[in-house]
């Protein structure tokens, strides 16, 4: 079973680290870390990545699966990125976003009539790829699974694993791993944290960020 | 505020990228993600990770965060990788580890006389570095702060970034990664597994890894 991760710069990194270090515990499980010439990419934390490839080494993915971050904005203009995951999507049993990655399977032409999620920051930018936004931490419509923002592509990975191998593997994996989650405070969603919190992050950071997000989506569709 | 994670080869990526993407939010953050040399260390899932500095280059912590991993057999026995450990520790204000990265902290002296966790499959080992295992996803004994296996480590990020810069701004960066966990079963955690997934999982994995373990720190002790 080939797992492909679709790296890019300024990648978004728990999007990506979350599902693969589930993901590469599947029974069968060959992962594939892959940026478009193999080099290294740059995180939002300050390292880089090394990929295991270049797309043009990478072999036809069982699952795809798509990060976001800021460095979607300029991923969904380059047509190398855009033209690699279509043509993975073609051959994949499961197609896969976390966060704003669901953008770059919008620019492949992926979520067209689909229900999908994403980064609650920027769900409403979903009906500009004619998907319909589904209100749920993961989102499965067919072969295509949307996860919501960053931490949410851990419980994204823990579904696709039971769907894929069972309850039993996906605990057993949920133990070795002890994800037996603990946030000190509620909050993390729209709902469970208070108006204050949500109001002052949009203005700190989401309204300018999904606005520049938008731009570059009008760009390219 | 320098924030210091130091790498080695073979690490379980999580138990660093989880805390790294939290704590690089933490206002006035500066992250120092170090390897020995400086170059690209090996992860457990298939890439690699290019560290921004190498020790010689590597300021005083303020925070420093060890993950664990298979590979703490190895950096426990790599006096480099040990005495940097030690001597950042004396000017930081918060020791730090995630997963059996508390045993690279043993290595260096800082676990004597201590309360301190670290994978449940491992804390029967504590005691050979003359620490207390206590029975918390995340404990804190003065300004050592250990946190059990792999995705603890968030659940770590969002207390520390509470006691340094309050509720408020914790419950922010919470939002803006979205956590708010959502497992698909229970689990996760010794008590919460069922007697035959702890049993399997002890028998596939951990009786060896944790023999493994042993044998290495007896080397070095």
């Amino acid at each position: 079973m080939h797992i492909v991760f679709v790296l890019f710069d300024n990648v978004t990194q728990l999007d990506f680290t979350g599902p693969v270090q589930f993901l590469s515990r599947l029974p069968g499980a060959v992962v594939h870390v892959v940026s478009k010439d193999g080099g290294a990419v740059t995180t939002d934390c300050g390292f880089s990545i090394l990929p295991s490839a270049g797309f043009a080494d990478c072999p036809q993915a069982d699952i795809l699966c798509v990060p976001g971050g800021h460095g979607v904005r300029d991923a969904i203009a380059d047509t190398a990125i855009v033209d690699f995951v279509r043509q993975q999507a073609k051959g994949a049993d499961y197609i896969t976003s976390v966060c704003t990655g669901a953008f770059i399977l919008g620019a492949a032409g992926l979520l067209h009539n689909k229900k999908a999620t994403c980064h609650w920051a920027y769900t409403q930018l979903l009906p500009l790829f004619g998907a319909t936004h589904a209100p749920a931490r993961v989102v499965r419509d067919g072969n295509l699974i949307t996860a919501g923002g960053v931490t949410s592509g851990i419980d994204f990975a823990l579904e696709l694993i039971a769907a894929i191998s069972g309850e039993n593997v996906a605990r057993t994996i949920q133990l070795a791993l002890e994800y037996d989650p603990a946030p000190p405070f509620g909050g993390g969603s729209l709902a469970s944290s208070s108006d204050d919190t949500v109001r002052n992050l949009r203005a700190d950071v989401y309204d300018k960020a999904a606005a520049e997000m938008k731009i570059a989506i009008q760009q390219i569709i």
